[in-house]
């Protein structure tokens, strides 16, 4: 997608190693970081310079086909990789994408850059699919950053919206700032201004105000991991959307590539949740009027916090599964037949 | 209630005019503020100086008081003040009780006295009856301020809390964080730690999934309108709140005096939301590593933002309105029983 006008993606292999917007920076600056080995890898999905499943997914296999060419061993570094963050299942489809190529360091590269673009090829899919469910002008909520930043290019949940931006439908975006680390608003926002989508942004806690009064046509998220019976994973925040969205009648989907399915995993109780720093809640970090990047303290010193990063809605209040071969119900037969196409 | 040991009100008369914590600068700073005339006693409510539908009450009810004892023209003191802030009716109330002892201002002044004592006593009297729904180590989810701060004493909300601290029950509190003003971060947190309540901070997307998890025994928020059916404006996000706990079979109570009832609103969908800046939603204020107040802004610069300062959680999810007469039922039969003890 674009940045400045100009087709860019969230990471790339260079000669050097692998290169990535660094999205901690976002939208105050735009800089890629370079990671050279297994643990600048690592570091990089650790700290979220690197974030949303799918993306993560080919960063982990980037960073496999990374130890291979610098002779480091691989189950080693795969076991490195694999500890960097429990809940987007992706993770594992990346590293498993490249171990089967193993041990030919030109091989896994290939299977890695193969890995890459099939996940674009799925999140473009995804756009074509979920198109169906937009009109002219409808007004979609969607929570965190589901977007090109987060999938290569295209994203998920926003794919459907870019692909009918780019047809003139027009539509509307109410982003949902989603705290602590504000994906919606640093990432998504910027997302949509670049591409010169309209939205407005909202915090999390206006959304279910924002569809009980007629605002929000559908709500559209992405998702980290979906159990076998259609349970979701996806950023913390999001299961209070879907439960204002069954209460008022609009549709909740969830838009992710077949590789964000689980189907190891029986239902959503078994997916584990990753718990982040208390930092994260008790500071934001932000720009000053200067406009130097400031991390600032909101709640009294000593204060403890909670801070689960995702939680888990049930299949019963999910519309759909917009993948990249249709619209998928979110229950274990539908998910077995989208398997079986 | 305690500050650094000693007890303390958010808001008192003193022979220069209203003097107040200023709620703006906590917990960074712990310091007063001084309206001298009508026009900074409602710059004091606008600004969110003071806040808080109780405290709100109060405090314009000393402005009318201060107003006439200045030889300001009433009217207009009132009109000024009715601008203020939309929602919380009990700045209607509070207004009307120094109305009635018009135009002497000594009169004037007892009457908005008489308010301030009797806004403490319903507070202490929903301690007591709330303390009911309470029991040994019983875990409180609460959102946004509805503590002393926002009431001058016990506050409504964190009134049961406050209570079986005191009987030694043990009580622990989860408080939602309340973007975009953070009053759970700042002021309820440093409340609890004040008076010594065990306590841990979450984001607002948090709470349906912690509810979930099991990790909540009840809900207890504040209100700032109650229509005559129950349906209770309170600030944003309680409404998602309110989803969750029905969708997990946990109680939802609403603490507030009959002061915040409104007969003459016959349901929710009546009460007048307000509409807050933008920058309140861009923009985070916290402490800085120097200590210094900074305020940063977490999304690109131009974006739009919403920002209704509250919701409406209908009654239907209401389990009853903890008030000074007892647990009322939120229903118009409950409601006017209450009204006719």
């Amino acid at each position: 997608m674009k940045v400045g006008g100009r087709e860019t993606r969230a990471a790339w292999w260079t000669d050097e190693g692998l290169r990535y917007l660094d999205q901690r920076l976002l939208p105050a600056r735009l800089e890629t970081g370079l990671a050279r080995s297994v643990e600048e890898v690592a570091r990089a999905i650790e700290t979220m310079a690197v974030r949303g499943a799918p993306l993560i997914g080919v960063v982990a296999a980037y960073g496999l086909a990374l130890a291979a060419r610098r002779g480091e061993d691989s189950a080693n570094a795969e076991a490195r990789l694999s500890r960097t963050r429990p809940t987007a299942i992706n993770l594992w489809r990346g590293l498993e994408a490249v171990r089967a190529a193993a041990p030919d360091p030109d091989r896994m590269l290939a299977a890695a850059r193969a890995f890459d673009d099939a996940v674009v090829a799925a999140a473009a899919a995804i756009g074509a699919h979920g198109m169906a469910v937009l009109g002219r002008g409808t007004r979609v909520l969607t929570h965190c950053n589901a977007g090109w930043l987060a999938v290569q290019d295209w994203g998920t949940a926003l794919a459907p919206v870019y692909r009918a931006a780019r047809a003139g439908l027009g539509p509307f975006v109410i982003v949902s700032e989603t705290r602590p680390r504000l994906q919606g608003a640093r990432l998504t926002a910027w997302e949509l201004r670049e591409e010169g989508v309209a939205h407005v942004l909202a915090s999390d806690g206006a959304g279910p105000h924002l569809i009980q009064q007629g605002q929000v046509d559908l709500v559209i998220t992405g998702a980290d991991r979906i159990a076998a019976n259609g349970d979701t994973a996806n950023k913390i925040g999001t299961y209070g959307h879907a439960l204002a969205a069954r209460a008022h009648g609009i549709p909740f989907y969830v838009a992710a590539p077949l590789s964000t399915i689980d189907r190891a995993t029986a239902m959503g109780e078994a997916i584990p949740i990753e718990q982040r720093s208390a930092g994260e809640v008790l500071t934001v970090e932000g720009v000053d009027e200067s406009g130097a990047s400031v991390r600032v303290r909101v709640a009294p010193e000593g204060t403890e916090a909670l801070n689960p990063a995702f939680d888990v809605t049930p299949h019963e209040l999910i519309t759909g599964i917009i993948t990249e071969v249709g619209i998928v119900p979110a229950t274990v037969d539908g998910i077995e037949k989208a398997f079986a196409r």
